[in-house]
């Protein structure tokens, strides 16, 4: 039996197929493993005695479905392997690591000027997680990956595309830039795709194949999942949600165009408002707070808020027809004010059902992380899901088109 | 070896696989067909010959790439089988039959008053079809397969959903009515989805696995194809880009709501807006020739409708990402008038490229259907490339989800 890390990197045995599903579902009955990985009950069978010899496998539980006999739920022996999470945000960096479990082992917040240049990014995330390998005692080679949430779109071949968040990064080379410094499989991805991956594993979409999530923040994101894989277009841009032209002759956007969602939706906007509103700056939780207990003017600009965001999730369900649309972001939790406004903006804005029979319609589910959780802990799920791989020494390859 | 027409349906064998991937390419290399069956080289060389044996395939004509060997191209026989495809319009009912060499051999177009049912429909269908095949010495039983282009959306189990076109269908079961009178294998599709089969097929998207197709017609209706297939979304409504909601307070739409594409878009709304402006009725001829002499008014309606064309393809681009349009109807005839206006439209309308660095831009494309013959040859493609199967003795189940 090889070492955990030869076996999470082997893309073609069934030992490694098996170790990385178990990886992407944190815990798994032997039923659900033969499932996910398309290999034979008695393959699987005879592999997961093999790697529980190896202490790469452990049980966990006994899970009782209600009926029939309990299945022994199984996961990564948690001492076998780490991975590590990177979000590089606005004015802040956040690190964690967590272990083959998806538990939390170290979690560091480093602020960092507004305009650090990827180099800067890159040289401070070595030097920090370095410290913290240190402390678990091992060093970043021992990681499976490391996983890097963008706040901006990325292309196939890992370059930083236009972004409002790092507006110097366009056209930067992450793979170049990184792969020096930190000596890893590196992963990398748009953070609200992170956002869906995270959603998916630890969160409201367990289980689920397909749906669209909007997340409402700073900004407003998205991702499109279908048949389980985040999809990214052409280009990798794809679920731009937060550009989508309401007003063609609305205020100026930081992408260059007029009225996108994001400029009536995005609490950046908001807090511009409600900060003139009030005559003095107003935080994003202060907003919130106000906004939830319908003082004046934040209530009215919260419902303003949701009923683009319901204009623009209609539109995106005329051309998608989602079953599920996963909320996720802070505005999340106003709670009714924006949620069931947005849902009756929705109905008005995407094609109505016939007066004859029912249709159904799309389910609409707050996500698990609504606070910026997500996109760390997407960094993390990019490397249990083998997600996003822009470079690594074991991958066979230094870059490449992620599973798309 | 079977017949052709078991052998069409036998969705389990190799000579089954390839007989139905001979059909949906029309005239394919061996080479082509190993690509696209994934059956081996060897077995496709042994079934190709047995199948030359049986008069089922034949050699058409000798292909040269210009460098290597020139490859020889096979196709059915046409004498072989053939399958009819059927246009369920606005006052209007269109039946050709084509043989498997995609030949039309027989197109018959009925009128016949707005409003008829689904069962007067079948009736003049199952009669109409019944003279076609007795002219060309055969029975409805002998035909492949009857495809169904219908001008609204469907669900998966076969029901007409809200449309605009045939408003007294919505629920009607199609299985149900049409399965009684036509004894073949049936398959239905939505007419604008039939469109994207046809493009696939015969026109310009040929090869193209990923593309979004516009269709700028009476209405407004779409299609969303990855990897080959028609996306149909959660409930079949999939690409109704018609009633993508661009003014929340506009016109009210066939639909039920308000400012919908199609009633910017629509040519049935732009010969409204030109009677009134001429004061007299315009046909759609009328209109196009008019707009594109660059008449007073003409011009105007149809620049309009492409800045908000472009807006509606805009959005989508910022949703889906797509890395090719189609675009197809008779407005896509008025020339450059339309469609340089609707791309530059486009262009303020979708997240714009960095100002540093090269962006990939979709491709626009004008297809090849512009009238209404993309649907009915989309209906004869439904059954070409075994989607949208709705009922048929000898499908094995009589009613299911289709390829999707």
């Amino acid at each position: 039996m090889q070492n955990i890390k030869d076996l999470f990197l082997d893309q073609e045995s069934p030992a490694g197929r098996l170790v990385r599903a178990m990886a992407a579902l944190g815990a798994a009955t032997a039923g659900q493993l033969v499932k996910s990985t398309g290999i034979g009950r008695s393959t699987v069978s005879t592999l997961l005695s093999e790697l529980r010899d190896a202490e790469i496998v452990i049980d966990v539980e006994v899970k009782s479905t209600g009926f029939g006999r309990p299945s022994q739920l199984l996961s990564l022996n948690p001492a076998s392997g780490r991975c590590a999470g990177v979000l590089l945000g606005l004015g802040e960096i956040r690190i964690v690591i967590c272990d083959l479990t998806h538990a939390v082992l170290s979690d560091v917040w480093l602020p960092i000027h507004r305009d650090y240049t990827p180099e800067e990014a890159a040289d401070q995330i070595r030097d920090t997680l370095t410290r913290q390998c240190a402390a678990l005692g091992q060093s970043i080679p021992d990681l499976l990956g490391v996983g890097l949430a963008i706040s901006a779109p990325l292309s196939y071949d890992g370059k930083v595309m236009n972004g409002d968040v790092l507006p110097t990064w366009g056209g930067v080379d992450l793979a170049e830039i990184f792969s020096t410094r930190i000596d890893c499989p590196l992963h990398a991805e748009n953070e609200s795709h992170c956002g869906a991956l995270a959603e998916m594993t630890w969160g409201a979409a367990i289980g689920e194949k397909d749906f669209v999530l909007y997340k409402f923040d700073l900004g407003v994101g998205g991702a499109i999942v279908r048949d389980g894989v985040v999809q990214r277009g052409f280009n990798g841009s794809a679920a731009e949600f937060g550009h989508i032209v309401l007003e063609p002759n609305g205020s100026l956007c930081r992408c260059g165009n007029r009225g996108c969602l994001t400029t009536f939706v995005g609490s950046y906007h908001l807090m511009k408002h409600a900060e003139e509103f009030s005559g003095h700056p107003v935080t994003i939780d202060q907003f919130i707070e106000r906004a939830r207990e319908g003082r004046l003017g934040y209530r009215r600009l919260i419902e303003d808020a949701a009923e683009k965001a319901g204009w623009g999730m209609g539109m995106t369900a005329t051309i998608l027809n989602p079953p599920l649309f996963i909320i996720v972001g802070k505005l999340a939790t106003v709670g009714d004010a924006f949620v069931e406004r947005l849902k009756s903006s929705f109905e008005r804005h995407t094609l109505p059902p016939p007066d004859s029979g029912q249709h159904p319609r799309p389910r609409f589910v707050i996500g698990k992380f609504l606070a910026n959780d997500d996109t760390v802990m997407g960094a993390v799920a990019l490397v249990l899901h083998q997600h996003g791989r822009i470079a690594g020494h074991a991958s066979g390859r230094l870059r490449g088109r992620s599973a798309a």
